[in-house]
């Protein structure tokens, strides 16, 4: 098979898209995809300082190199959740990567911000799944780093598998108020608030995890240890065999969404309007619910001290 | 285990409802299930004429015969296609099913209604798909009969797993204006028109075959031969797939999307203005998809006799 570009001889072939590549030439194509995902939903311009947020998993190296490429002004944030030798082992790819390239970096470590607040602790305390804590605290330091650092773009790697399980679980239960905010930009709703986006939305895990090897990019393999089992799995197996069946299909479901049914659902969102008391965050209530659920850790932590 | 709800020996299990019954429960459970969603959703009153189209498949025939243990006026419609052994099959079952328990019954056959309106012949000069044709002439053939008749209501026996299916191929292309029409009741748009029902819509393929064996009901097992491969099927392996891993999640998809979702796309829905010049029926231009299709398969035929 050729390359669709140059005719030299394809190494990446491509089924959702009928197409093959040559090395080259896919990097090419994976940075003039992430470009017009990034042009076509005026997601940001070279003028704004973006903040990437990176896991050490290859989507969101794969899109800081990406970026970095394409000439935008980044800076990288790493969020340890303190999930042992995974997160260990998350810093290390990071921090190698933004070293090697001469990349500005931000490392923010759960342990490091309060007792009992790294990710097996704060489920433990909370009786809760780790999932849960785990999406309040990134969404807390994420748009807290955002704000401290001037950043007014905050970037995630999730990629058109996440995007597509998202909407198949939303749709599987007609969850309306998430199906309304189901876009790949975020526009803030507080002057506090960055804008969110995922300039990768429209490319495949397999896209990803090619352009992170062809660049030579050194990722986590492992995906988190609490995500076995995951309802998302489920899903991203039933949107595998579906693509596998009729290619391009995830890409279709995503993007005719975006199109045809998201501006039904998207009714006026709720705004934030008050700041929290504690942390001067944004937030619903009078408290928001990062500050709720250190509260309810540092309480379980001096029952169980009171206990011993 | 023990029957739900006479505690003898349990002998159907429901997974997706958590429970079980004896054989006599199960069919009154059934037969509560289909009365419950013909008042929940106000699709007909035991003072209404049902014209119910059965195939001879254990769906239409499982839906008859509840209608008639339930107490409803009903008469039965077969459609004769013309497809072989299948269909030839396919009325011995519904005649003997009819003359059994001394129902009135209806037969019409495309081969009779028209030289060339069998299914195959049709596909064959048409070069289109045959359900394409099949989809046609159901319409057509089931308005006709009802409005010849003076029935009000229309009753097919599609059932969950065809609901949810159908909901999934319109969910993953977001197909507005279908989504708009997906809904166990249709309210007729023209006076000519009779109103079309799905009292089976929250009922399991699963549980209508076992409803027909329970009672005894003799149906064609064989799916139509023109449906192998259809898109349809990989919709539906799907669901059986996502049923497995979340019991009653395809319940949950269609009763959620009525609930939620399907007053957001259901818009004013386009009526047919106007009658056909040639047939009569209800039409959005001058003459209806039938007669076009009728009108195109007598082209094909005479010149390809002119051609001989």
């Amino acid at each position: 098979m050729k390359c669709k570009r140059c005719s030299a001889k394809a190494t990446v072939q491509l089924r959702s898209h009928n197409t093959a590549f040559c090395k080259p030439c896919f990097v090419f194509f994976f940075q003039r995809n992430v470009e017009r995902s990034i042009e076509r939903e005026r997601m940001f311009t070279r003028d704004e300082r973006v903040l990437v947020c990176v896991s050490g998993g290859k989507d969101s190296l794969a899109l800081w190199d990406t970026l970095v490429s394409l000439g935008y002004p980044t800076e990288g944030l790493y969020l340890g959740l303190g999930i042992g030798e995974y997160s260990a082992a998350s810093e290390r790819k990071v921090t190698a990567f933004a070293a090697a390239r001469d990349l500005p970096l931000r490392v923010v470590r759960l342990e490091d911000e309060g007792d009992g607040l790294a990710i097996p602790q704060a489920a433990l305390h909370t009786r809760r799944q780790p999932c849960a804590a785990c999406g309040t605290f990134k969404r807390h330091y994420f748009d807290r780093a955002a704000l401290d650092g001037g950043f007014s773009v905050l970037a995630t790697g999730h990629n058109l598998d996440d995007e597509a399980a998202r909407l198949l679980g939303n749709v599987l239960h007609w969850h309306v108020p998430y199906l309304a905010k189901q876009q790949p930009v975020l526009t803030p709703r507080h002057p506090k608030l960055a804008r969110k986006v995922r300039p990768l939305y429209r490319t495949s895990e397999y896209e990803s995890a090619t352009y992170a090897f062809l660049r030579g990019i050194d990722y986590v393999v492992d995906e988190c240890p609490n995500s076995h089992g995951a309802t998302q799995l489920v899903y991203k197996d039933l949107l595998n065999r579906l693509e596998q069946a009729m290619p391009g299909a995830k890409l279709a479901f995503v993007s005719d969404f975006l199109r045809q049914a998201q501006p039904l659902f998207a009714a006026a969102p709720d705004s934030p309007t008050g700041e929290c008391e504690r942390c001067g965050m944004p937030a619903f209530g009078d408290v928001c619910g990062y500050c709720r659920l250190v509260a309810e850790i540092e309480r379980r932590r001096s029952q169980a001290v009171a206990h011993s």
